[in-house]
C-alpha cells in the first residue's frame, strides 16, 4: 500500500553542494544540498540534513561531492553555418588588407555564400562539433540565429538545422530570425527593398513553418538603421514574437531604448550603450546581452558601462556570439572568464550571465537558469572547490556530468 | 625467407595531410601524405604516392583524413601546485585592494603555503586534471617548473611530482628548477642568503637527485636582480644545466643579454625587451618564449617586440606560462589563438611556437617538435580544413588523436 503523503521521487542527487542562483541570494550556496526529481521538473532542494525521511526515490545518483549548478545557457549564438573564416584570419595576420580580402569575397558574404550552397546535412554536420563543444561544458539550454542565408530558402534550411539540433542533442534551442543580419549581394543599394522582403514573405514563410521563437536585427551603420529595425520589430509584433537586437557594438543608434520600447528581450553587445539606453532597459526589464569574445577578437578598447548597467539594476547576460567572422569562440567557459577579465564583471555576475539572466534574454527565467522547484531540472555538475572557479580557470574544463530534464547526459550526448 | 632491401617498418599511417613543420618550409604541407614509424621514430614521411611499394608494415592506421602535425610542446609550466587562487580573483573584481589580499596572506606566498603542506600523493592529484587538459589538446612534451617551494624538500617534492607524470602518461616531461621564483617569507630582507642556499644545497641536492634538467629564475624588480640571477646561472654551469629566463616581463633588466651570455635554452615573457637584448638572444640563439596568457590575465598593454625579434631572427616560441596566479591557462589551443588575437603572430608563428620553436627552448629540437626522419614519433591528429585553423577558433578543441613516440594514445591515455 503506497502513503500518499510520501514524496514519490524520480531521480535524487546527494552528495553535491548546490549553487541555485536563485534571485537574491548570490551564489546560492547550499553546501551538502540534495536535489530531487520529478517528471523531469525540481521537486525539492536543500540542505540534505533537510531531506524528508520518508520521500520514496526511484534513483538515487552519488554526486561525487561536486558542485551542481543550473545547466548553463548560451544566449546569443549564429553557430549554424557553412564554411569557416580561418583564411582570412590568417591572411589579415599575414598584413593583406581588409579591402583585398573583401575584394577576393571575403567577410560575413563568404558565410552567406557557403551556407546557401551548403546541403541541410553538410550545413548540421559542420555546426554539430561546436554544438558538441558547448554540451561538453555543460550547456542545456542554446539560442541559435538565422542570419546567413538572407533569402527565405536559406534562412529556412538555418533554422530547420536549429531545431533538429534540440531533436538530436539533450539541449533546448531557441530559434531567432535575424533576417535582417546584413544586405545580401543582390539587393545592393536597395536596403529598404529588403526589409520589405524581411518584413512580409520571409517571416511570414518561417513563422508559418514554426521556425521563428524572436526576431533580432543588426542595428548599426554598418547593418541595418534604426527605422528599419523599427520595422523589423513591428514585422514581429504582429506575429506577437518577441524581439532583440544586436545594438550600439560599434557606434550608439540608440537601438537598445528601441527594443526597450519594443519590451524586447534584449540588447546585445553594448559597447557604445548611453545612459539614456540604459534607462530604457531598466524601465522595460530588457537584458543586457555582453559578448566578450567578440570584444576580444576585434581588439575593441571601448568597454559596455557596466557600472551603469549595475546601478540601473540591468540584468547582465553573457554569451559566446559564436560566429566564424568576429567570435569563432565555442566555450561558455571561457567566456565567464573574458567577462571577468576583459569587462571586469565578478565570477558570481559571470555565473548568473549564463544561467539565470541569460535565460530571461530567452524569456525562460521561470523555466530554467536557476533551481526553484517546478523548473526544468537542467543541472551541470562540477569538479571544483567553489563556484567562483567557473570564472578563473582559463581553456580549463571541470564538467563532470549534465542532466537534461532530470535525466543524465552520456558521453555519447544520449540521455539515460 | 626476409628480404633485407625491404623498409621493414612497425607503423604506417596514411589517408593524412602532414604539416611537418620542418625548418623553412613553412607549415611544411604534405597533402595525402604517409608517415611511417621504426621503433618509435619517424622512419619516412612524404606523400602517398611515393611510399614505397616493397615497404612491409605492421600496423596501418586510417588517418581519416585528419591534418597530422608534429605533437605539441608546452615549453614554460608551472603546473605542479596546489590550492588555486580563484579567491583572490573573486576578492579582486569585487574590489578588495590588492595590500587587503597580500595581507590575508594572499599572492604568491599562499600557493607556497599550499604547496609545502600538500603531501607528494595530493600535489600529483590536484596537478593531474591540468596535465590532462593539455594531453587533451595533443601535447606530447611538457616543461615543468618548481619554484613554490623554495626550500629543498619541497622544491624536490615538487620537481619528483613532474617526474611522476611523465612515468603516470604518455608525456615527455623536461624539469626546470626554479628556486630563485620568489623570496620565501622566511628570508625576508635576506635575499642574497636566500640565493646562497639556491645555488649551494639546494642545486646540488636535486642535481643529486637527478630532478633537474635545466635552471631558472625570476629577474625582476619583483624578483631577483641581475647579479643574484647570475649567480644561479654560474651555479647551473658549474653543473653544465642549461639556463633559461623569466625575462623584461615588468620592466627591462636586461636579462635577457645575461641569459644570451650564457648561452641560455631561452629567455621567456619579453614584453619590456630591448633591441640590444633581441640582437643578444639572435647571437646566442636562445629562443623567445612569448606567454600570451600572462598578458591577457594581467590586462598587460605592452606587446613584446615581436616585429624587431622578426628581423633578428629570433625563434620564437609560445606556451601557456599555467600558473595559479598570473595565468591558471591549460589550453595549448587557447595560446595559439591568444599569440594571434593579442601579439598578432601568423598562425604559422603561433603553431611554429609550440612545436620546433618550442622543442629548441627546451634543447630537443633534434629529437621532436617537426616531423622529421629518425625523430622521435610524436603527432597529434586534427580534423581541421587546413593547419591555420587550430589558431583560429577560440576555446574549440579538434584533437583526434595523438601518437606518442610511435604508439597511439587511447582516451585514458594509455598506449596501445
Ligand atoms: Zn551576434
Ligand atoms: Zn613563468
Amino acid at each position: 500500500m503506497t502513503d500518499d503523503t510520501r514524496p514519490q521521487w524520480d531521480d535524487l542527487w546527494t552528495n553535491v553542494h548546490l549553487a541555485t542562483l536563485a534571485p537574491g541570494t548570490g551564489y546560492g550556496e547550499i553546501r551538502n544540498g540534495a536535489i530531487a526529481v520529478k517528471d523531469g521538473r525540481i521537486a525539492w532542494l536543500g540542505p540534505h540534513a533537510n531531506l524528508p525521511s520518508k520521500a520514496q526515490v526511484q534513483r538515487e545518483h552519488n554526486g561525487q561531492n561536486c558542485w551542481l549548478t543550473p545547466g548553463l545557457i548560451d544566449c546569443h549564438t549564429h553557430i549554424v553555418y557553412a564554411g569557416n573564416r580561418s583564411n582570412e584570419f590568417e591572411a589579415r595576420l599575414n598584413g593583406v588588407p581588409y579591402e583585398e580580402i573583401a575584394r577576393q569575397g571575403g567577410g560575413i558574404i563568404s558565410t552567406v555564400k557557403a551556407t546557401r550552397e551548403a546541403t541541410e546535412e553538410a550545413l548540421l554536420k559542420s555546426s554539430l562539433p561546436r554544438v558538441q563543444a558547448l554540451l561538453n561544458e555543460g550547456v542545456t539550454t542554446l539560442e541559435i540565429k538565422s542570419g546567413y542565408g538572407l533569402d527565405i530558402a536559406t534562412e529556412s534550411k538555418m533554422l530547420r538545422v536549429a531545431r533538429k539540433i534540440s531533436t538530436l542533442f539533450p539541449v533546448r534551442v531557441k530559434t531567432t530570425f535575424l533576417g535582417a543580419h546584413a544586405l545580401p549581394p543582390e539587393y545592393k543599394g536597395r536596403a529598404d527593398d529588403y526589409i520589405d522582403l524581411v518584413c512580409s514573405e520571409m517571416l511570414d514563410t518561417l513563422v508559418g513553418e514554426e521556425l521563428v521563437d524572436a526576431v533580432d536585427a543588426f542595428c548599426e551603420n554598418i547593418g541595418f538603421t534604426r527605422a528599419q529595425t523599427e520595422r523589423v520589430f513591428r514585422a514581429a509584433q504582429k506575429h506577437k514574437l518577441p524581439v532583440k537586437l544586436h545594438a550600439e557594438q560599434l557606434s550608439d543608434q540608440d537601438g537598445s531604448s528601441l527594443t526597450a520600447q519594443y519590451n524586447g528581450l534584449s540588447a546585445d553587445h553594448l559597447e557604445y550603450l548611453s545612459s539614456n539606453g540604459v534607462r530604457a532597459m531598466a524601465q522595460a526589464g530588457t537584458v543586457a546581452v555582453l559578448l566578450p569574445g567578440a570584444f576580444y577578437y576585434l581588439r575593441e578598447t571601448r568597454l559596455p558601462p557596466i557600472e551603469v548597467l549595475r546601478q540601473h539594476g540591468v540584468p547582465i547576460a553573457i554569451s559566446t556570439d559564436c560566429n566564424p567572422g568576429t567570435s569563432p569562440l565555442t566555450s561558455i567557459l571561457l567566456t565567464m572568464n573574458m567577462a571577468c577579465t576583459l569587462f571586469r564583471l565578478t565570477p558570481l555576475e559571470a555565473l548568473t550571465g549564463v544561467t539565470r539572466h541569460a535565460a530571461q534574454a530567452l524569456g525562460l527565467q521561470h523555466e530554467t537558469g536557476s533551481l526553484q522547484p517546478g523548473y526544468w531540472a537542467d543541472f551541470s555538475l562540477w569538479a571544483i572547490d567553489r563556484p567562483g572557479d567557473l570564472a578563473y580557470a582559463i581553456g580549463f574544463n571541470p564538467h563532470c556530468a549534465t542532466v537534461f530534464k532530470g535525466r543524465v547526459v552520456d558521453k555519447n550526448y544520449r540521455q539515460t
